[in-house]
Formats: structure tokens, sequence, C-alpha cells
């Protein structure tokens, strides 16, 4: 059985079509991506989201930025290259993984004009690095979902916490690849997914993406978490990651750490999937992660209605940190670390 | 000091002036019942709520339908303040103080027609029933709110959820009251208010009424109470109850239960305020109390716009049970009960 998962991004016919985020999860409606503004605009916008997304269309979108000038010199070929990476770098100054795949299609060009490649031999290197980034963005993503299958039985109702999904990367997702991959092995799980206030990728992406591919989702605000572990309802947990420490401390979307909690006080299994891309080891502990705070109206006035006082003071942290001895493993495209994670993550670096 | 907290029902010129609960928190515009049917709109429609408002409301609505009208015949007096009775019941069947308001009020005029009083008198004694309710109500607010001092210092942060405050009672409320009390003694004490999705009484509601009255509140999403916890920003925990079992198990707005864990988890004590009203010890444990689960939308669509895909399954349980050993005491009008509940709540209503 395959999985009917969105198709967020997809090159096509020489364009990139991307499945605009921004109108989830009421309007269901694709972008082709055809000049480097738009795929800017793309960025910028939030049509496209997630860290793996980013990279996936910031390397195509270079490449058709830079493929669509008629130039033959290789001087100005490669000058127009710069402008068109620091250009694109505007988009979302934040996001580590434009910058990584901007480099990365930097790289190989240089690569290509050091080997003396024409300009044109030169582009089409430039699309199967952007081909390639797609590739390994889903392999890696295919990885996380089959090793989180030796924790993620046939059976067992798991509970997710904001939107490590599909939606976020090119398929499958990070967190919810293990549902994606179940699903095409004819296993039964069901997924509880919580809502995530205050801008509800639960509600919005993650109970769209799985309900759309025909998997069993409840959604379920934020609060009503230990309600339903307490019943019985729920197996195990698995979320994403922003950023692991070197000591496996987690940080990941605001609530996560409710969650974690309250997963150890009914025996639940918490467990996080880590791609090696989220993995800092210059960072020591979830003490040195810094916590973004975001404007109060994402909370008093995000949704559509005013649902507090103007004016009242507001603390919107976006992201918090799940100290290490509360998550049972992360699970890498490596395979799953647990118990003494310094020495695990030391180990999975040095290999 | 005074506090400036909403004065959300007033008996004026002779009639009931209600503060409009459901344009709250963006228009304050207060709504003059001068009828019984205005006052059983006012009911049904939400414009009053909160367990204790509801009975005040309903007081006062009996008196003002019953004494409009020209009898003078006892008899006939009787069987219109039957007809109006059960007419105002019908506002909302579910509420408990309705109908023990509405019964209260039946048997003041029997009792005044069993004494021979005339229907003048008889309307004058229902006029008087109605302001003790009232005066009752906020008497036991403040007594509330003054055992709470016992364990709620100055220079304290608390957290509440949803909304036990001023609004839901005729001043005080039962949750917040400390926190007036407090404001009037000059003490200095901050609030961390939950937004208590999906129907967000504590943006709504308590976010609202602290901030007009002048008192220091924050406003967070449910799912980031463990972090203010962790970053030791909350000394106490206090909420409100719908029901209290005969073992102290409460039960509260959905997200109480999450609350209480959390708190535990980071040695912060929990709090309920609980009337004697409000404990029923005809209910053994928290494993009989019915849980009302409400309609999809409140979560999907709730908020003015929609944030859940269209016929996507939703679990929407409007209560929780916390059991009673995460709670550190039941501060009542009659003192704190902690420790062993059955024996306490016992000795407490063998008094």
């Amino acid at each position: 059985m395959k999985t009917k998962q969105p198709n967020s991004i997809e090159w096509k016919d020489g364009s990139l079509v991307l499945l605009d985020q921004t109108l989830l999860p009421t309007e269901e409606k694709y972008v082709t991506i055809d000049t480097l503004e738009k795929g800017w605009a793309a960025i910028r916008n939030l049509i496209v989201r997630g860290a793996p997304a980013i990279g996936v269309t910031a390397g195509y979108t270079l490449y058709i930025g830079i493929s669509s000038k008629d130039i033959s010199d290789i001087d100005d070929y490669l000058a127009e290259l710069k402008e068109a990476s620091e250009y694109l770098a505007t988009a979302r100054p934040t996001a580590v993984n434009l910058f990584w795949s901007i480099d990365r299609m930097n790289a190989r060009a240089k690569q290509e004009f050091e080997n003396g490649k024409t300009v044109e031999e030169i582009n089409q290197a430039l699309l199967e690095e952007a081909k390639l980034i797609h590739k390994e963005d889903i392999d890696i993503c295919k990885k996380l979902g089959e090793n989180a299958l030796d924790v993620i039985k046939d059976g067992m109702t798991v509970l997710t916490h904001c939107n490590a999904g599909a939606l976020a990367t090119s398929r499958y997702g990070t967190a919810t690849s293990v549902f994606y991959l179940a699903q095409e092995k004819g296993m039964d799980i069901k997924v509880f997914a919580d809502e995530t206030r205050p801008v509800n990728q639960g509600s919005r992406l993650t109970a769209y993406e799985l309900d759309k591919a025909g998997i069993d989702v409840t959604l379920i605000c934020d609060n009503m978490a230990a309600m339903v572990m307490k019943q019985g309802k729920i197996d195990a947990v698995i979320v994403g990651t922003d950023r692991v420490a070197a000591n496996g401390d987690v940080a990941n979307k605001i609530g996560t750490y409710n969650v974690a909690l309250l997963a150890r006080e009914h025996n639940i299994p918490f467990y996080v999937s880590a791609p090696l891309s989220s993995i800092d080891m210059n960072t020591p502990t979830g003490d040195e992660i810094p916590i973004e705070e975001r404007p109060a109206e994402e909370i008093t006035e995000g949704l559509g209605a005013r649902t507090a006082p103007v004016g009242v003071k507001v603390y919107n942290p976006a992201f918090d940190v799940t100290p290490h001895h509360l998550v049972m493993g992360l699970i890498t495209e490596k395979g799953i670390i647990s118990g003494d994670y310094s020495k695990g993550l030391k180990e999975l670096f040095a290999d």
C-alpha cells in the first residue's frame, strides 16, 4: 500500500512545483517556481517551510536563476551565480539550511569550473546537485522512519507535537516518517496530533497531511495530552527537533518539554527523530541553546479573532528544551542512540 | 488600595446590569435586564456565565419577572411565579446553580405565603432573597481569598488555568480572589494565565479581568507552563473547580491535570479554590465524574479561522480529573483541607 502523503516539493518539466503551505489546511494550491525571484518569495513568504524543504527549494531555485541567464563567458557566469546566491540568502536570514544549500551549490559550481567545464556543463551539474540534495533528503527521512520501526510497533497509537512532517521535508518527514512507512507496510499505527499553539502547526499541517494520506489521526489541544495518556490511549511519543545538543538535550517547538514530562509520568516512551543535520556537537547542553521569543500577536490574534485584551503582557517562547534524561531514544538515520547520549553522539560522529 | 475588578453583576435602580461576556475581551458593553425574558436570554446566550454568577442572575431575574406583573390575588401570583420559574429553568438546563437559585427563591415565597404575607410583601421578600444570594456569593469568594492568603504570600508569582474569576462570580472569583485581596492589601502578587484552549477562557476572561484591575498578569499558551516552571518563574498554582469528589479528586477545565503534574515535577504547590458548593460528597472519587465531550468545531474553527482540515477526527473533552495526591490543598470558605481529603472533607461537612 502506497502512502498518499502530500507532494509538497516536486521537480516537474524544468520547474519547481510547491504546495502553498500558507493556505493549508483549507486550500490546496500549487505554485510553480520558474524564476529566482519566485523561489526567493516562496521561501520568504513561508509558501515552503521546514529546514530540509527550504534547503531543497534553495538548490532548485539557484539552478533556475542561473540557468535562465544567457551567459557564455565563464567569469560573467560565476559573478552572476555569486549575485544570485547573495540575493537568495536574504529570503530567510535565520534558516541554516538555506545557507547550507546555497554553499553546497556554489561548491559544486566551483569544482566543475576548476575541472574546466563549460557554462552549459556547470548548469547541468547544478541541476544534478539540486536533485541530489532533494534525493538525499528523501533518503534520510525514509531511513529515520525505518529506524523508528525498531521501537514503534504495529498496533501502537503514537502522539506527536508540532509538524516534523512530510510538509517540512521533501517526503516522509522526520517524526512522521514512521507513520508513512508503517502505512506502506500495511501496519496499523494511529496518531494523536497536538494542536501546537500558538501557530497550530499540529492542527494546520500534521493533522492535514496525515488525514490526507489516510492515516488515522486524532487532533487534540496541547492541554489534553495528560488526559489521553492517563486514559491509556498513547503507547509512545515521537517528535522532531530543531537542535540536539552534544549531551542529548533536545530543543524543539514550545510544548515539547511538557509532553516529555507527561509521557514519563505515564510510563510512555518519548522519542526524538533527529537527523544528523540537527545534532550540533558544538553546543554542549540545552542551556546553551538560545530560545527565540516571538511576537505577542501570535497568541493574542494569530488565528483570526482577537482572544486577549489589547496590551496585555504576553510571554511567547518559540521553543523549549527537553533534558536528555526524559528522552528514551534519539532516532537518527544511522540508528537509535539511547542511554549515555554524550558518549553515543560522540561515537556517532567519530564514524 | 481598592481593586478595579470588573463589576460584572450589579443591581442598580431596580434593574440588573450585566457585563456582556460574549464581547470580551474586545468590547465592554453592559446590558440592562428589566424583564424575565431578557434575564432568560442573558443566561442562555452566555452574556453571564460561571455557576455562581448564573445563580445570582437567576434570583434577580425571577424577582424582576414576578414583581412586574399586576397581580393582587395570591393564588394567581403563586401560579405566575411557578410558570416564570419553569420558564427560567429552561435557559441553561445543565446549570446546577440556576435550579438551586430558582428553588431557593420559590422556597422563600412559600415561606412568606405561609406566614400570611401579601403579594407586595412577598415581592419585597424576593428582592431581599436575590440580594442575599448575591451578598453570600461575594462573602464566600472573599473568604476563599482570605483563606488562600495563608499559602499565597507577598512577592509570589502564581499560575492559574481557565477563568475562576470575578467574571464567573459576583465579585473576587474563587481562584482569583486571593489576587484581588492581595491587591487591596498592597501586596505584590504576579499572575501567569494559561490561555486555556479550546475556548480560551484564560486569555479572553482571566487575562482581561486581571489586566483591567491593574494586576500584573502575563498570558501564556497552555503548552508553555512547563517551561516557565522550569525557569523558576512560578511559586504556586491556584485553580478553580467544577466538582470535587469526596476523596479530594478535582474535576476542572481540561488541562488542569497537565498543570498539576507539571507543578509537582517542579516542586510547585498546586492549590484548588473550592467553595463548599462545588464539593460533592455523593461522588466517591474522580472516576465517577462524567466528562463532557464538546463539538470538534471548538478546536478546529473556534478562534475565527479554520485551523484544521474539514472532517479530521477530533477529541474534545471539556474537563479532566486531577487525582487528590497532586493537590497540596483544597481552599474552602471554611479553611484549607490537605493531607487525608476523605477524612478532612467528611469532618468539614459534619460541622
